[in-house]
């Protein structure tokens, strides 16, 4: 038995790939059960049940050959993020929507179809929003990022629905507190104005106190990814696509829980110059969810933010 | 000035082309305009202002010449039909997806960005439907047809926003009375079980009389698809995407309106021997929807299925 973690070598995805190798998750990957990566860069930790490939995810070679006849599961989580699929619409074409279907195919050509967990985002959606989100809101993308999403969502819908492979797309909400550097996604700013104050370092936070965001821990992420796989297929319907849970934040609420778990001297750290480009992408999001559904079928969310802070200080302390 | 008609040798395309070469149509297409017709078999008609090109719409070096500095407008009509994209699942990604984004980087290259017309369909809905489908209710198709649409809309919202192509997607209704030959639409018998009795030919209804469709008759979708092309695109706001107006008629009441017309030998001609894929395909789509907007933007409706009748008997008597 085998799992394909597309993205092994980033953040989400190593964090999965150490995951699945706990005892708990057993059932998805056996003792003598193998993971590869596949990623432009090397997976960042030794093991012997780990195979780091270097590659790219848009080659059909590539895949055909990663996918193969032991492959029970794939973690689609490869993608260009927001900010650089807006300045290269190209790459984002390429990595978002092309890749996906590369991937698709090379599930297609296998007699079993594999599960597939494929990361979709909040980003699919925008234009004027109900307060809170319901299942069945149509996307209106406001991004290529999110449209590319949205598309690659759809293919996983019909590959599914064809039985060419047994998708389960989950749409993550902004993860926060994400450890290590900024990055292009225009959401990047809201790990960083925790992370970078409570490591005595300057950030900024480009939008209003006001902006609601919709927010998920690393940790809940994972374990909600995890979840995706064990599920029954049978049991999400016709619809695929899930809006996994978050919690609605206001950034201005974010900044109060640093404040109370960190103290004035690290809420001074973040400063206030607005970024027009990062605003009109992440305005366009929704700030809530209706998560009757994923709470039903097992799915998990965090307490509050003041818990997803501290639980971060504590992963600081292990570091 | 050119407009470019993909599909254009169709039953949609060649109505679309007649109607544009009409006096009423000058301000889209004026005197010394042009019309090109790409497609598979030849424009059906003469006529010196129409260039009839056969070709394959998802080759790009077709599509880089025939989207020149000229070209105002673009109808992208070209389609693999429901049941056939179903049957042949690669051939209705390649033309329904595929060709629409080769036709999409026609646009792109162009310097100022042609108005595209964009034919999708209401098969890109399915799954649990409200009685009434409101603006902004997600797809979830349950063909391969609707899924490419449902991507193929995305590619024009997405490249519209970006400036790439000045882009209108229309959802047409299902098309009755529909002229000519059965076709593998799985829509096909909406058109055929009045067309052919009319004709004195037996035909079958492979649905429950109790079947809702969304109809519009073929004069009133080709005056929708004009003044789609007419339409200031700002006014359509984030939203690029316009289910057009139809009417929301039984199986049962079609029949009613074809014995009130023609008598019940007519009626007598309709068999009802089921067909379970049909039956799955088009009881998955919406049978109402609400079409405060498309109203308000000025798209025309048919007053009822006996007018759609009697206008299709008025057709008959012309040919």
């Amino acid at each position: 038995m085998k799992i394909l973690v597309t993205g092994g070598a980033g953040f989400l995805g190593s964090r999965l790939i150490q995951a699945l190798l706990q005892p708990e998750a057993l059932d998805l990957l056996p003792g003598h059960g193998r993971i590869v990566s596949l990623d432009l860069a090397p997976y960042p930790y030794e093991d012997p049940r780990v195979e780091s490939v270097i590659g790219d995810i848009a080659d059909p070679a590539c895949l055909a050959r990663l996918v193969d006849a032991e492959t029970t599961v794939v973690y689609h989580l490869a993608a260009v993020v927001s900010g650089q699929a807006e300045a290269d619409f190209d790459l984002g074409m390429r990595v978002n929507l092309d890749a996906t279907r590369v991937l698709l195919e090379a599930c297609r050509q296998r007699a079993k179809a594999p599960i597939l967990v494929f990361a979709s985002s909040l980003a699919v959606f925008g234009g004027e929003l109900p307060d809170k989100v319901p299942e069945d809101l149509a996307p209106l993308p406001q991004s290529s990022y999110g449209a590319q999403k949205a598309m690659a969502e759809l293919l996983v819908g019909d590959y599914s629905r064809k039985g060419y492979v047994d998708g389960r797309v989950c749409r993550l909400p902004t993860i926060s507190v994400r450890p290590g550097k900024p990055n292009a996604a225009a959401s990047s700013f809201a790990s960083g104005i925790i992370r970078e104050p409570l490591a005595g370092l300057p950030s900024n936070c480009p939008v209003p106190l006001e902006t609601r965001l919709w927010l998920s821990s690393p940790d809940t992420v994972i374990a909600n990814l995890l979840h995706a796989a064990r599920l029954d297929g049978q049991a999400l319907g016709l619809r695929r696509t899930l809006n996994l849970p978050g919690i609605s934040v206001r950034v201005g609420q974010m900044l109060d829980s640093l404040e109370r778990l960190a103290g004035l001297e690290a809420r001074a750290r973040v400063g206030d110059e607005p970024d027009p480009r990062i605003e009109r992408i992440v305005c366009s999001w929704p700030g809530d969810f209706d998560i009757r559904r994923p709470l039903q079928l097992g799915f998990g969310v965090d307490r509050d933010f003041d818990a997803i802070v501290a639980a971060h200080q504590r992963f600081m302390k292990t570091q």
